[in-house]
């Protein structure tokens, strides 16, 4: 067997994940709709072989939201774009399950694997901002329970529907006149509690079968779905304890389900600064986070609780009491926010600077943030990394700079060994369930 | 004021928009999910300056749809990977407005205008297919008034969240960090009888305002929403005095909704077949048409009439009485039949191979295309047109021999003239409303 090798995401999100990068003098500031910088971002972690480039996404808006999100590109449609412009690069984007309709997703995720010739990828997401119903014509949003059950049978249609038509089902003999074989068509005939879902698709069975499935939900309700349902996770771990307990609890969710432990590929997200010395690291780190104001903090830290008002409270008081609030969108971020803050004594200054401008474990020299990373890989607190640099230059610098590095160590690839994201990420093309496993399998 | 220009669109329907065309030799069989093929289609009408290339689609398979419509490309998709590989041609879709979110379509339209610098275009239907609701959840498929209802009250919204963020409302400060300006940022709010979408839109003004309207319908419903809402009109008129008929009809819609007439573009579908003499295109034609088989023809005209089956009748008796069957999907389709079948006194094999594949009124040599359609461009029929061509050798043969008869002869551009699709079709970028209309214009 082949050495355990790591693998690599790149999120490309414009001018940043945070409320002021967009200000820092090297930021094209209108970068999160221009389609030259994500085509170049792309482009360079394809040159760094990169398994795939990462679109996030949001449903919901106001006029407190993240610059970036104010105005970007919404995944399908630049995910499409970049399938023109790549050759071997995955390409992943958030959708989600509680504001759309499973029939045309998994048509839309067809498509673009047949378009890219088999590296489209999905990131399930419930929506977790309460607004989303807003825009959708709903009475409310779901309680986060009842989404992951939407999406649990959601992706049961999906992946009905990506089995309508068996591998071989389009003979298309000129000859005969025969287009398909009618015994290789399969029509779902779903009806669940959510969705009725006749199909068949129409369209046929792709380069990957399905496309590859993410999933980023860290509480108890996602990491089942995504024991049961996915193949890679995006995760967000701080410190390699954390990510190593993390690790443990899904593989072992993982093979409950009855899946092998390699099946899920853990992908922690990080935000890498590299600096020719570790004092130009910490100078490039300074330098982004002073951009941030307390305000912008306080407005950012909000986000996760409902657009909460945070600047109702004393700053260098301890963090506040906020019971339930924040509970019912990102619940997994906003358990973490209220723990760390008790069990550390924070004020909500800190707390607030620290969501605003998170300071990561890999910021240094190249030599030490590949160290960084193979100590990660290898005590199996990951699987890989989505690289979330806060920069567009932090990408440029982790390809190459780091990736020669963890090339010369045999733990990166040199070049893609396949044409598919899911080959590529090590992850089983699944057989079509109407398809006969054949004797010698 | 510049002399009129004709405008022209391209198809690209894989392999044909008919039963057999797949059998010939020419045809690529499984050119409806090659992204090759697409790209060579679009560059080559990029090629002969044409306005834009169109994708058609549907929403409800079974085992007797078209080939094509078995297993193709969903719109959406397939224009944004090809935005990323032309860089002037229009980039026009079909989406209904019966299955989807307004949110997400103003969105995707959105993105998809941005990414192509302003080449983005909606061809909005209302679905003509019954079996569209069960891919849908739901319980039935809206009558066609009520879907041209719901069409309209779309429209306003999707209009409304593109006008969400005025022009200059992105300020994008760095000095003073200010990134836009909130007076320039508009929540729609709106609650009506199909929608209710609070706003704003998660993506800013585009390059065209808001992408290029197309409707397709032939009804009264259809003319009406057009008149009121669309920038072009995609018609199926077969002959010149048809055609005069519907363009007047629609011009005085047009102008009794308030508007300039010019400001509706009318573009027949034709599916023009180039020989070097008359001969040589008619045989080309016959080919064509001798790959149906009169069980193909029946299949194939059942589908207008909700998968009638049609096999039930005599083929050589007089075109059966249908009633009803057929008049809540593809109505004005439907309507045409039954009449023509009585005025001409048509049997049924008649009318089956006649829809299977219609003779079309522009099939010649390249001079005499080029007469047809400037015929139909002067007398008032037309505004350009959408070429259809069966085989994808049509195109290059209309590229490389009719466009530059109509360049000589001075009524088609020699360049595109503009960036956007919205000036080379000559159709007006419509101003946001709430942004003050300056005192010179």
């Amino acid at each position: 067997m082949s050495k355990r090798q790591l693998k690599f995401g790149a999120i490309i999100h414009g001018i940043g994940g945070s409320m002021s990068t967009w200000r820092h003098p090297e930021v094209q500031a209108d970068a999160s709709v221009s389609f030259d910088f994500y085509k170049r971002q792309a482009q360079k972690a394809e040159e760094g072989k990169f398994d795939l480039v990462f679109i996030a996404d949001g449903l919901f808006i106001n006029e407190k939201s993240l610059p970036h999100f104010l105005n970007r590109f919404e995944p399908v449609t630049i995910l499409s774009a970049l399938a023109g412009v790549t050759s071997r690069i995955g390409l992943v984007g958030t959708i989600s399950t509680s504001y759309s309709e499973p029939f045309t997703v998994s048509r839309q995720l067809a498509s673009l694997d047949h378009i890219s010739g088999g590296r489209a990828g999905w990131n399930v997401v419930t929506s977790p901002l309460e607004g989303s119903a807003l825009n959708y014509s709903r009475d409310e949003h779901p309680s986060h329970p009842e989404r992951y059950r939407i999406a649990a049978e959601y992706l049961d249609v999906a992946k009905g529907l990506w089995d309508s038509w068996e591998e071989d089902a389009f003979l298309r003999d000129k000859e005969s006149g025969v287009f398909f074989d009618p015994d290789k068509l399969h029509t779902l005939h779903h009806k669940g509690d959510y969705f009725s879902v006749q199909g068949p698709l129409n369209i046929g069975r792709t380069p990957q079968g399905q496309p590859v499935i993410f999933q980023a939900g860290s509480s108890e309700d996602g990491k089942n779905l995504a024991a049961r349902s996915a193949d890679a996770i995006f995760t967000g771990q701080e410190t390699l304890e954390d990510a190593q307990t993390f690790y443990q609890d899904v593989k072992k969710r993982v093979v409950a389900y009855g899946r092998s432990e390699d099946e899920v590929k853990i992908l922690p997200g990080i935000s890498p600064i590299i600096g020719a010395t570790a004092e130009e690291a910490e100078r490039k780190y300074e330098q982004i986070a002073s951009l941030v104001t307390i305000d912008k903090a306080l407005q950012y830290l909000g986000r996760f609780f409902d657009h909460h008002d945070f600047s109702q409270y004393e700053l260098d008081e301890p963090f506040p009491e906020l019971q339930d609030i924040g509970s019912n969108s990102f619940r997994s971020g906003t358990d973490k926010i209220k723990r760390d803050a008790k069990e550390r004594g924070l004020t909500l200054r800190q707390v607030a600077l620290q969501a605003a401008t998170p300071r990561s474990n890999f910021i240094g020299t190249a030599e030490q943030v590949a160290d960084r990373i193979q100590q990660w890989f290898e005590q199996h607190g990951a699987d890989g990394f989505i690289i979330h640099s806060e920069l567009p230059s932090g990408l440029h610098d982790f390809v190459e700079q780091v990736v020669p590095i963890l090339q010369a160590r045999g733990i990166y690839r040199e070049d893609y060994e396949y044409d598919t994201l899911r080959e590529n990420l090590g992850v089983p093309i699944p057989q079509n369930r109407y398809t006969a496993t054949p004797v010698n399998q």
